[in-house]
Formats: structure tokens, C-alpha cells, sequence
């Protein structure tokens, strides 16, 4: 089995950044882009290291074919963008928005361009600037493609994430008893994560750090997604499903677990037996090579033998890296091959209302010698029925 | 002196709701659109009470000039639209993102839409969405003029996010001594605010509630804009500048001040003066009919006469409401007029490095008899110097 690469919680060396750029300017090069778009904070975090909140004043990456991008800023931002960029760029700044006419982000933006240009966008530019956008535009999201298959600092990042919420879900079953306040939940795992982030990330970027911890008991635990219900609590017997997730200073991960308080219902035994299956099933199809679909088309058949088509909600997993949710997908529809270094959730589920939710979700990398899970925990019944 | 109009914290009536519909269908038919398209999660709380995280499963919007909206929605999350939704709404729902050829969100999404149709869209819309849209598209945020003047809910509303903020603040002011780090006021004023909002509202949404708290030391207050610095330290003198800000269930307000701790340099006393002035200068200006740029162009009239031009880094302020920044904006670009109902904050600033910034910062609501501050904080230098 291959050992868990080393954690690392350093900020991103120049280097680090610039192989990352020159993957994505290959790109710009081979489909013959004169410049490439990027709004999305997540792609320009990844490429730069500089993160945003998105709000009226818009942050543009301009990346050309080859050389150093230009970062369209407004002047407030400068020097966050300056202090936490990690890689050449160039600069063009606006004012304020609104600015007097021709003073405006948009009247600036078009001189980042050559005359009449091709130009790559993502999907998720916002239409306004696309109409801004000279030129032709194509929609391209080939940072996304980039993004697929983690460096070996990110994977180095992940393993640090996922230490920190590991450490988060070992205290979440600590705490989890009868009668139990999901508030309480959520705040004590997530200030034990967050001294964790704090002293092992003194520079952490807290626009991109968002530990989350929640419980559903079984009267929800049928309804996924972590949704915050301060006043609910824990009851005897369950599934209750856990979740401790978040980016962690910029890298999103995931475990969640479905467990017991003190006893088992028995009619919760044959659905966690069947999700426990298709889970194990999920870890062994996870080799590079194989096609995600054929992974969620495998687990939606080891349900749907088992008569449980009708409790069926999502997919069995989903690509994690610099956000918590992101291509690739082990879903039906996706039907790229998993490669060495690319690193998803496996978190097969049903639901059953009036019993509960039944998935443990991991973050999973993918090695040539097959998954390693960079989350820890309990995943038997019998480990997972917590008492006093 | 218009009195304070009283704060609630109860969700938004199907009423309330409706009303604001009915004023954006009756721009949607002025303007001729057959339909239009809403993805900004803002937009689509403002509507329907539901909100959203953006990620790769979209949630779309679609608004006809009379009747029902339709919402587009992930299988995974119809619950939580419904529950959370208080109008009436059709649903059209995709399994999976992605899903198999003809059963992802983009092979339903156009059958949503008449044949061949005039269809209004969002500056934010992404431009994968826009691709997808049958007929013609045009850009035009009409949900934002609408949302330009609150209604009495709003301002109800953001009367109760004040005093959530206005009670953080007065602790920030207790608490903030020479040698406290930022982590520890972020973590006892967020913590404080965090408990009101739990008892005031025990059914609160906290994908928009994200009370923050920070201040800049006099070493780093000459750059504006919250970024927590955990380990940073308050000195004795000041300036700091203090931000207590953030969404409250849904309503965003903020409140700031320039703050000294025990002393007060005797460099800092004339830029606090003239911000004093250009402040006051705002809030007289800040009355129905007056143009916004106006208000900007005359505070920095006074800082630059007083010899500050360079140390200019904003406009003198932005609107509020179920966003912490939103139109109308206090800016030379931004020729609207003040109406009643309007909520802008009102921060002129100016920054000098090696000395600090100097910027108060209220959220302000406009009335007939001129502008009534939502937020309470001292003011005045002498109120401003903090000791034990």
C-alpha cells in the first residue's frame, strides 16, 4: 500500500505556481487562444495564490499565451493583491466602482487585450464581462481541466487538511451524545480546528479557511447537506450523519460518518450493510483508469438490487481540491478515467424517512497502486455506535 | 427627528414577497422581456427567502411577466427550497450534475422558456447559463433597481442587524487594550453576536448570517478593507480602525471607527478633524434628491483642499441591504438620486501610511426628513480614546 504522503501547511513556492500557470498556457497555446479569462476567485487563488470575495469591484486575470498574466484590480485591493500573489503578474487598476466615464473597470479592461482577439473564458464568467470581453469569445474551462490531477504540494496540502478535520471528527464523536445540541457541535469542532489552522498556518488566509462541523440525528439525517440547525439534538440510536469539511487555508476535504448513540434499530442494520458494500465496491473500481461513471453505475446497482432505487439522491462522490466540490465526478454523466494524483470523495448514500441517512463520505486520493484515504475514521458498525 | 422605525426578526411574509415580485414582472413587461433569468443567489434570496452556495449543481430563476417563478433545482436540495421558500414557485428539478446525455440541468433548463423568446438576464449571469438560453438575451439587472429602496420589512430588518452590530461594537470598544490580538476580538465580538442572533432568530439561515469582527492597528489601518490578521496586536495610540460588519439572517450592515488606545498622537489629530468634517458634510448632504456623486465629489473636495488627495483610497460609501455592498453607491460614477427607503453607508476615508486610517463607518437609511443612522457608536475624538 502506498504511505500517505507527508503534509505540508507552507504557502506555495513561485515555482509551484508557475508549473501551474504553464499547464494552463500550454492549453491557451494549443487552442490557439490569443489570451485566456479568468474571474473565478478559484482559479485565480490557484494560479496565483491571491484570493477574492466576488463584489462590485471586479478582480480580472488576463493570461496570454505565454508570460506573466495582468491582474485587472481596483487601487482599495492593491496591496492585498501584491502581498499575497506568489508569481509575476502585471497590473491594471480602476479607481472605484462606479468611476467617473472612462475611468471604469470596463473601460480599462479592453487595453489587457491585442486587436480582435480569440479569447478563452470560463462558463461561470459573468455575462457582463464576457459582453466587455473584445473580440470573439469561446466558453473553455481549462483551469478546471488543469485542476484535475493535484500537484504533489497540493496533495501535500490535502494531507494537512485532512489531519485537521480528522482531528475535528475524533472530537465530534467524543462529543455526540444523547440530548447533545448541534450549536454545541459545530462550535467546539470547529475552534478546535481553528487553533489547529492558527498555529500551524500563521499566514493563513482566512477568505479561503472555512472549517464546518454538523450532525444530522435521524429525524433529518434522511435529508443530506449540511445545513446548521442550532437547536436540534442528538438522540439515542441513529444514523446520525456527521460532517467535518471546509477549506482549510485554501484546500477543501471531507469526512463524514454515519453513526450510532448507544443502540443500533435493528431495521438500520440491512441499509448500512448495503451502503457499507457499495462503498467498498467504490474503493475498489477507485485505480487509474477506470471511467467515474462506471463507479456510480456500480453502486446505483448494488442499491437498486438491494431495493432501495426510491433512496437514491446523488452521485457516489466528487473531485475535492481547492474547493470542496469540484470536477472530477462520480457521477453517471462523467465519464472521464481517473488518473494518479486526482483526489475525490467516495460517499455512496441512501435515505430512508423515518429511519435516516446512510453514507460515510472520505477524501480519497488516487495512486497508481489504487485509493488512499487521507481521511481516518471508524467506518464498521461496530466501532461507530458511540456510548459514555 | 424621524424616531427609529422598530426592528423585527421574523422571516419575510408571502405578502412581502410577492409585492417585491410584482415589481420586478412589472419591469419585466415594461421592458417587453418574455422571461428573465435569475442566478445571482442574492437575487433569488431576495425573491423567494431560499438561499443558496453557488457550486456546480445551479439553482436558476426563471421569472414570466405574471404568475408563478419557476425554479430550476438539484433532486438533492428540493427540500431545502421548499422549506426555506415562502412564495408560490414551480419546480423543475435535474437528478445530478452531471447527469447522462439529455438529463442534465441545461437539456431542461430551455424547456423553462417560450418559444423563440426576448429574455432579460443578469450582468452576473455566468455565461455558460447565458449560452444555454433560448431566444435573445439582454443584460439588465432590474432585481438590483428594485432592491435600490427597502421596504418597511427591510428596514425592520435591518434596524434588528444594527443593534446586533451596534452590541458587537460595544464590546470591541471593551475589550480592545494594548497587547490583545485581533484573533481575540474576532473570536469574543463574532461569539457575542453569533448568540444574539440564536436567541433573537431561532429559525436563522446561516448561509447568509456571517457576523465579522476585526481591527487594524495603527501599523496596518492605512490599508483598508477587512483581512483577519490573528496575531496581530493593538498598540497603544491609534488610530485602529474597528469593523464590526456582516450579514445578520439575511441583512448586512456594518459599523466602523477610528479608535486610540489610551493616547492619542498629537499627527493624528488633524486628519481625524477633517474625516470629521467630510463625514458630517455626507450625512447633511445625505437627503432625497440629492445625487450620489455629488456627495462623493464634495468630500473629496474638503480632503483634497486639506492636502490629502494621495491618501483618497474610496468613495465615500455603498449601499446596504441583504448584501454588505450593494447600489446605490456614494461615487463619482454614480449619478442616482437619494430616495427615502435608500440604506447607504456613509465612510469617508482617507489613509496615511505610518500613521493609520481615518474613516467612521454607520449604516444610514434615508428619510423624508433626512438621514437616520441604523448604527451607534461614540464619534467624536474624545469619546474615541479607550482606557481602563
Amino acid at each position: 500500500m502506498t504511505p500517505l504522503p507527508k503534509p505540508t501547511s507552507s504557502p506555495p513556492t513561485e515555482e509551484e505556481l508557475l508549473a501551474r500557470l504553464s499547464r494552463v498556457q500550454e492549453k491557451i497555446s494549443t487552442r490557439g487562444y490569443d489570451c485566456y479569462v479568468s474571474f473565478d476567485p478559484v482559479n485565480i487563488y490557484y494560479l496565483t495564490n491571491f484570493a477574492n470575495y466576488v463584489h462590485e469591484r471586479p478582480f480580472i486575470l488576463i493570461i496570454p499565451p505565454r508570460g506573466a498574466p495582468t491582474m485587472l484590480a481596483p487601487v482599495l485591493e492593491l496591496t492585498h493583491v501584491k502581498t499575497k500573489a506568489r508569481c509575476p503578474l502585471e497590473y491594471l487598476t480602476y479607481y472605484e466602482f462606479p468611476a467617473p466615464d472612462g475611468e471604469n473597470w470596463n473601460d480599462i479592461y479592453p487595453g489587457a487585450f491585442p486587436a480582435d482577439p480569440l479569447v478563452g473564458i470560463e462558463g461561470a464568467l459573468p455575462s457582463a464581462i464576457q459582453e466587455t470581453t473584445p473580440g470573439k469569445t469561446i466558453i473553455d474551462d481549462l483551469i478546471d481541466e488543469v485542476r484535475l490531477v493535484k500537484t504533489e504540494y497540493e496533495i501535500a496540502r490535502s494531507v494537512h487538511a485532512c489531519d485537521i478535520l480528522n482531528e475535528g471528527h475524533r472530537k465530534l464523536l467524543e462529543i455526540c451524545r444523547s440530548g447533545v445540541l448541534e450549536v454545541t457541535v459545530f462550535s467546539e469542532v470547529t475552534t478546535l480546528m481553528m487553533m489547529k489552522i492558527i498555529s500551524d498556518i500563521p499566514d493563513a488566509n482566512y477568505i479561503v479557511t472555512k472549517p464546518l462541523a454538523g450532525v444530522s440525528p435521524p429525524s433529518t439525517s434522511h435529508d443530506p447537506h449540511f445545513v446548521l440547525t442550532p437547536f436540534i439534538a442528538m438522540e439515542t440510536g441513529g444514523p446520525h450523519v456527521s460532517g467535518v469539511a471546509g477549506q482549510i487555508d485554501g484546500y477543501g476535504m471531507e469526512i463524514e460518518r454515519s453513526f450510532f448513540i448507544e443502540t443500533v434499530p435493528e431495521a438500520a442494520r440491512r441499509p448500512f450493510d448495503v451502503m457499507m458494500q457499495a462503498r467498498e465496491r467504490a474503493f475498489e473500481m477507485c485505480v487509474p483508469g477506470t471511467v467515474f461513471s462506471d463507479i456510480d453505475r456500480e453502486t446505483r446497482r448494488i442499491f437498486i438490487e438491494a431495493g432501495y432505487e426510491d433512496n437514491l439522491l446523488h452521485r457516489t462522490g466528487h473531485g475535492l481540491g481547492i474547493t470542496g466540490h469540484e470536477a472530477p465526478y462520480l457521477a453517471l454523466g462523467d465519464d472521464r478515467a481517473a488518473e494518479p494524483g486526482m483526489i475525490v470523495s467516495i460517499e455512496p448514500g441512501i435515505y430512508i424517512e423515518g429511519l435516516g441517512g446512510f453514507r460515510h463520505s472520505d477524501s480519497v486520493l488516487i495512486t497508481e497502486d489504487g485509493p488512499v484515504s487521507l481521511t481516518e475514521a471508524p467506518d464498521r458498525l461496530e466501532d461507530l455506535v458511540v456510548t459514555d
